[in-house]
């Protein structure tokens, strides 16, 4: 199955000259979402994952999914003022300005194995945001994973310490 | 399993006065999520569910994985401005002013077998937009079922012209 098919091309979206990537035909087809998570899943270098990490909120689709195949937990890492109980914040640049990703400090344990997940791979703050709340809580990364890559944006840079993979670029 | 004991209460979040039923305990037991999904799916009038409707974004949890279990497509209805493509919009009432929520267009083709589902069921504002909303694209809600029910806040009142259905209960 051709996944990338199934990736909408939205011009001009959430502003001019951006083509948003839309993975929302994709989610309609549940073929496709298990051919995903299978082909995440054999990229890993190995299974034996603590915790699975998403990103709010598109992070969470096939965040889960993962956790699940691989009898993990799933950690959801949030904008601020959503997870009620005490967490660890880490702020990341925007285009203008700055914004902030929350987890729950006691989401994860010192040593764990951890999966970063995310939908898509833009500029990388936001996945190098995350990667740093994992480790303030003392877990180790294994991968980053994501579901699209935007080559043209360099995220991979901002993560070169970890073991990465992306199923679907966009160059 | 006790599911309920993964539940933690937050007193006063997002606001005095509230105990707020924080999942994230439950996301992080594997064993305990494939428990949920089970006896979610065991509650359904039938299987035959061509798409599960979650309400962003912790309705993406559970959302996804009965999807998968059913082999059916997943979308979800998110707040305003989120969605890229065309879209329907159905306010709701907040405790002050109203809110929204958008579903694509061309998510649900008439006729289809729908579940909807989210984490918590409160005052029941967002499901019975949600509800609108797939019933504006034509179709047929199975079933609406919830991981949590607030009893007090009567918002099963809301959904009954539906089949419904929540886990666990507090009164």
């Amino acid at each position: 199955m051709d996944i990338k098919s199934l990736i909408r091309e939205i011009s001009d979206f959430p502003k001019k000259g951006v083509a948003y990537k839309d993975i929302t035909p994709l989610l309609m087809n549940p073929n496709a979402m298990n051919q995903v998570v299978e082909l995440l899943l054999e990229k890993l270098p190995h299974r034996n994952i603590d915790k699975v990490v998403g990103i709010e909120s598109r992070g969470f689709f096939f965040g889960t999914l993962l956790a699940q195949k691989l009898n993990a937990g799933f950690i959801p890492v949030r904008k601020p003022g959503k997870l009620p109980y005490k967490t660890h914040t880490e702020t990341y640049e925007l285009e203008y300005g700055i914004d902030s990703l929350e987890i729950h400090e006691d989401a994860i344990e010192k040593g764990e194995k951890i999966l970063l997940h995310d939908d898509v791979l833009a500029t990388g703050g936001t996945a190098a945001a995350t990667s740093r709340l994992i480790e303030k809580c003392g877990g180790e990364i294994v991968q980053c994973n994501f579901l699209v890559e935007l080559e043209f944006l360099n995220g991979m840079d901002r993560l070169r310490r970890f073991n990465n993979f992306s199923l679907i670029k966009y160059s």
